[in-house]
């Protein structure tokens, strides 16, 4: 999720984009397949501050110029690193305090996600307002059991109220892939549409709600954020019990085991899932 | 929601409802397109206040003998007029709690929808216990973005327990029209059915209903309520947060505006989705 | 739900189960029709019992050896003999609390449904972790309304979080009969599987979870428990109204009018939505 080029930090790749400043909706695009590591949070940092600080913006929508890829889970290697990053915004080293930052902005996020999307690239996700993702191609996952830790940037709180008691523990404790469409089904994301749609849905979309009067928009935000939203305090739990877990003899064991069989390497996550299983049998 | 006749005001347009006062099951028909304002507030009033009245009186199905409109938005020059006559029950001037009343009632309720509700309309829709919509016909939405307010009458407090954070912010941000397919998959309504079986079985649901003994169903609704019905406390910060937004310079204007274009007529608001996207362009 | 035979208490009809106790996931087996009453009661307790004591096993799975029931409702005629056996793992007269305790357990739950459950069998499989459901035979109810009570056993706290207010109340108020489809859009069931699938899918997901490490697999259990699992006093206060709903007059009433049309017999209860229906009539 790096800016594809300094100068067009928030550029979406069509014509409203390239307006300018003035554009009320800008775009974030992420190159290629990265891990969430310390690049990615101290540009999402820069985003967030710029982007609040234009009264222009209205409207945020994050897509990856990587069809098989949207964001990655975090770098298991850079954990201090990247939370470092995100103390910068909210002054607390965690990125879930980071994503909920964003959730809790007068800005509208929107995820518009072509490829796969797992561990915190799921909680970052999660953590915009909307998302749509191309039914065929997305894949959502949360892998973090399979390596002995728990999610820890929001996954937790978000899916156990989109989803529900038995759907949120199923996707927690299988660290499977999910397609889009059961995705759908199990409310991880607003709607799955056809991939060749979901462009010209998405861009619509937020230009539709870029035009609409801010304030009916900022309290539909804060009254939907009041009941739906967790307290900061379960997520800094969350973001807290996974560093625990990360440091723990088990999941440093798992992590290197992983890394042997191809863990954070684009090809080997692939099938995340797969290898996660045959982890196991080591 | 006028009653369709003085003597008739509960009356199903069936053999059961002919029967009289010692019918359990009373059905409320709306004549025809009419915005939420006084006399519909006052007729809601009057109904939920006879049919509490009557022991006899065990479940109330509402439906509409328009069928391009079930119940639309508020009038949005009638404002202070219909949360007058919503203080007649309740002793507070909005019709969140009104609305609210009516869920918490011992009173089975059930909106059988083959035409629009939006605003107002679908948030006295989410105020009803069970709500069922024909495939083919039924339409929904929340508007209150497009005009610069905020829903006041309990769709965020519903939207947002039913669908969750991301498509409640969906439905209401976007200010779009959702077909019945669409509000099931969401949780907007119960189910979507064709619209050629949608009557028999809303009688056929209602009757049994009414025959169980009341005991147990009263219980079952204040246990769920205990658990999915939100505060009175939010309903009414909802309805004055609706109140302030009105009253607004950007709204006033925005009112204005839509009214030009149609907005509060029949034929401009079967396409309301439109008529508000075109207004952002003014 | 008794054990099918003594010395395989946990004996999972495959491969995997004949290993013995290294086995770290134990499957129990149902071998007919049966109410939830005082053996199936007293065989739960001891399962979880033994289950917990076994630091190797991990993961619980309950199937039904009949495929037309997987486990009824309680034996209306034994309320107070299966509640004391209740009391001898949780030290309170409520299966409401046991099967909470089984929620809250570090044992990773999972029912694999082929057949009916519904009453208290549905609320065994509601507290179970995870749930999934053959496609063509499986069937859900909750029939309490019908004979003028409310589920006692935890139903009314998880369907109304799962499904939200409009849906848990017309499961609850119709005591009608749900296929595994439609279980499966209400959120009742995790998904529903063609039934010569189900088997091996959820024998696979078991192993699976049960290979992956305990620190993980429990912190996310507690920490969606902590969201999702409603608390002790609303159990028991469900538990307590359902009580007080069977010992009243016209409950009693209602339980012999059943019993005397075949309540609680195999083939009577094959159609029990039909059966609660005429008894409306009596």
């Amino acid at each position: 999720m790096n800016s594809p080029s300094g100068g067009d930090l928030y550029g979406f790749r069509d014509a409203q984009g390239e307006q300018g400043r003035s554009c009320s909706v800008r775009g974030y695009c992420s190159p290629a397949h990265e891990s969430t590591g310390p690049e990615l949070v101290r540009d999402l940092v820069s985003l967030i501050q710029q982007a609040e600080a234009d009264n222009a913006v209205k409207v945020l929508v994050f897509r990856s110029a990587d069809p098989d890829y949207f964001i990655s889970h975090v770098d298991v290697t850079r954990i201090k690193e990247y939370r470092e990053e995100a103390a910068k915004l909210t002054g607390e080293a965690s990125i879930a305090l980071l994503f909920r930052y964003l959730s809790a902005s007068r800005l509208v996020s929107i995820a518009q996600i072509e490829g796969r999307a797992r561990g915190a690239g799921s909680e970052f996700v999660l953590a915009c307002d909307l998302r749509f993702a191309a039914r065929e191609s997305a894949i959502f996952g949360h892998p973090e059991a399979g390596t002995g830790v728990s999610p820890g940037a929001g996954g937790i709180q978000h899916l156990a109220r989109l989803m529900g008691r038995a759907r949120a523990l199923e996707v927690m404790l299988s660290a499977q892939d999910y397609g889009a469409e059961l995705a759908e089904r199990y409310g991880w994301i607003n709607r799955a549409l056809p991939a060749k749609e979901l462009g010209n849905f998405v861009r619509s979309l937020a230009h539709r709600i870029a035009k609409f009067p801010a304030a009916g928009v900022v309290t539909v935000k804060d009254r939907v954020n009041a009941i739906a939203l967790a307290p900061v305090e379960d997520f800094r739990r969350d973001s807290d019990l996974f560093g625990e877990g990360a440091r723990s003899p088990e999941a440093q064991r798992r992590f290197l085991a992983a890394l042997k069989r191809g863990f954070q390497t684009r090809d080997a996550e692939m099938d995340l899932a797969g290898l996660l299983g045959g982890l196991a049998d080591d």
